[in-house]
């Protein structure tokens, strides 16, 4: 596996599989690996010819009061799962790499990227989209894989490649959970075990959330029944639970597939899920 | 020449190019082709070994307020002057092929595109940008041409290209001019026979401008200096007459490239034109 820092180093890594037509499957990650970001390293690995992974924890994606300098890293670790799983390129620019001084442009979603975790974060999905054009036009895949786990990204991604006819085939994995339910994320680095515990509510919400919509609920009962759930579990603060639809956000129209998407506040994380649900 | 419509017939006419690795040289225009359009594919087919152009009247660069509906449009004639000059692809996609409903996504350039051009038409070089990222996605070419005569788009493509590591080479060629001087375009269709006459100040201006440079004046004095000549021209206002730094578009540092720039309305025309100097 080759280890790059820089774009020029990574152009040369990648010129032979160009210039021989080789697939690239490419996985945009913060680092901080878990099985969710290995699932990907999977899927590109089985799909594809040449796998990168690129590892940068994006400073324009983090608000001012945000855990941009508290975020897990651990390079070393990462390199080490990034080998075991068959990468072939490990991409990690500094910030300055990637974000030279003079700086100017911005990518920016509307649509799915307005609501929930767009409004809970301003500026978020502008440093999202921001810092996926440019690795896509770095790394030229032919397929990027996402986790379903953050399905807000994954509708963004899919409006920007499709609003710019990027020439990249999004591929979105299953959520990996524990064997408990708590998706996994490295933000759960951040949860003491009390909170350990208590953060399974955000998945329990979700399964009641499900149970209901099987009910044939409307969706504001939906949403109350998750709320509940949560309301009954200590030190959990809820931000939103919502049956949205996938691909907008919106209050889900008729036929249109649904997300049950959450977000709650446990000790200093901030964590989300989601579940898809059909009706 | 492959006169295209859709972008899946623009990728199926570039297939061919892109398994062989042969170049392509991108022309992005609005229609309305002159002699300047003309020079940017002459360059194109010396340095290409396919040359696409695309006519696009792309209404995102357009205000409320300005010439959408009116833009000159003369497209059996652009594609016969492309025939003509060796184009191989043309591409003339719609508005709704462009734009379908619901596209929600917008790049943006700060730095050069707050000024001048910028501030006088509210939301231009976002529109200028988003088109641009949206047809480098969709040709994908080694190099792309653009005209000196609009050096801020140059100067927000240049960013765009910089920052979002956009794989092209962005190829400036010179302004094409009139016998008296006036800078070909698109817009000059608008001029009157005796507005057509006055609008030769912007260049009698620049040129000035350029005397009063090389005569050591601070760049104060030739401003001045060109707004006087404008001043003398009856039926033209002027906009504005600048010496800025090339890549900025702000108040130019010693040894940075400086150009004099210059807008003024003749008419119903809007005319800009520069001059590039050195001190």
């Amino acid at each position: 596996m080759k280890v790059v820092r820089t774009e020029a180093e990574l152009q040369e890594a990648l010129e032979p599989a160009r210039v021989s037509r080789r697939s690239i499957g490419f996985v945009p990650t913060m680092g901080a690996l878990h099985a969710g970001h290995l699932s990907l390293l999977t899927a590109a690995r089985e799909q594809g010819d040449v796998v990168v992974l690129s590892i940068f924890v994006n400073p324009l994606q983090f608000g001012a009061d945000e855990d941009l300098a508290a975020y897990p890293r651990s390079e070393e670790a990462d390199l080490e799962m990034a080998r075991d799983a068959g990468v072939d390129v490990s991409f990690v620019p500094s910030v300055d790499e990637m974000y030279p001084a003079g700086r100017s442009t911005t990518v920016s979603v509307r649509g799915p990227a307005r609501l929930l975790e767009g409004a809970a974060r301003p500026g978020h999905f502008d440093g999202v989209a921001t810092v996926v054009a440019k690795l896509f036009n770095q790394v030229r895949p032919q397929r990027a894989y996402f986790g379903q786990k953050d399905a807000q990204q994954v509708a963004v991604i899919k409006a920007l490649v499709r609003d710019l006819s990027v020439p990249v085939e999004v591929v979105v994995c299953p959520t990996v959970r524990e064997s408990d339910g708590l998706a996994l994320s490295s933000r759960n680095a951040y949860l003491e075990p009390s909170e350990r515990t208590a953060a399974t509510v955000l998945w329990r919400a979700l399964q009641a959330g499900e149970r209901a919509v099987e009910e044939q609920a409307t969706w504001e009962v939906v949403e109350k029944t998750m709320e509940q759930v949560v309301a009954n579990e200590p030190g959990v603060a809820l931000e939103y639970a919502r049956a949205v639809a996938a691909n907008t956000f919106e209050a889900p129209a008729d036929g249109e597939q649904v997300l049950l998407v959450i977000a709650a506040r446990v000790g200093r994380a901030r964590l989300i899920d989601n579940l898809p649900v059909r009706r």
